[in-house]
């Protein structure tokens, strides 16, 4: 059996979505997109509540926090670079949509757009807020679901092979691998 | 720009990590494992908590609720019959540590035992529980984390390379793959 070693966590579990959160900035009359890995399935069906935790100081977190509404987009290894971009600058004085050249598409249910390049996009509307720790926890009840065709099956199930989809692991990027 | 289509939203983040949470049933005087895929980051460094979502009427709710204490553990890819198994049957009738084969260590600060075959261990204690929809969501303070010293660098960070992980991808277990 290998050895031990105690160490201090931070960030412990993985992986993690690898997800881009749309916002709506009102006040600015502009979308606002957020890089997070911290965004979970809690309650899995009846009702759908999906959380994300989100720090204060961020703009997101003023304009979730304003609007009450978000939309989880779940990108392609292809977007790798603007999930980066969009975790690396803010929304206060950066328009993301034009720094990213990523295409808002109106969502059905609330203001903040839909990614139109990311093939899975889940609208929510936040249902509580809570300070955990450093992270304020937004509950979200996800009131529908976006699918590109491609990603179907006959059936209309998610096939995974054509997400093309990566995650987050202890700081690195990485693609989704074999079925086991 | 490819079409997309409605559906209804159903456990709809991905991926999750493939998790065995540990915990102690200090009545039958022996541990149990539960497989999660409902296990997140919340609050990252400053304390560290983690989130777990249980249903209800599974035997682990019960004795995370009696114990307040569990021990994320984190498989890799030769464990996942083992991590199917412990999704598959219940602790209330059943010894999964003798089902499984697994082995306990004894934990530092809690009473649950790590899994010595899991690369990644986290102690940790029950902070708040709250229901949320159709799961219970359990807060826990990570309190320590234990790593196989085959799987950190000469500087003890952890190398992804080398924890052999996997990931719950829409009902699929999928291992981790290239770095973007």
């Amino acid at each position: 059996m290998p050895g031990k070693r105690q160490i201090r966590p931070e960030r412990p579990v993985y992986p993690t979505p690898a997800a881009l959160i749309t916002t709506m900035d009102e006040a600015a009359g502009r979308p606002n997109i957020i890089s997070l890995g911290e965004v979970f399935n809690i309650s899995i069906s009846d009702p759908v509540i999906l959380g994300i935790a989100v720090r204060k100081e961020r703009w997101s977190h003023r304009l979730i926090s304003q609007t009450r509404e978000f939309v989880v987009n779940l990108p392609t290894c292809r977007l790798a670079a603007q999930v980066w971009t969009c975790g690396s600058c803010s929304g206060r004085d950066t328009d993301k949509f034009a720094r990213t050249g990523l295409t808002p598409l109106p969502a059905t249910r609330v203001r903040p757009p839909l990614i139109a390049e990311c093939p899975v996009n889940i609208e929510c509307r936040v249902t509580a807020i809570q300070e955990v720790g450093d992270h304020d926890l937004f509950l979200g009840e996800a009131l529908v679901e976006h699918v590109d065709e491609a990603a179907l099956d006959a059936d209309g199930r998610i096939r995974v092979d054509r997400l093309d989809g990566f995650a987050l692991m202890c700081g690195q990027f990485r693609a989704f691998g074999r079925r086991l």
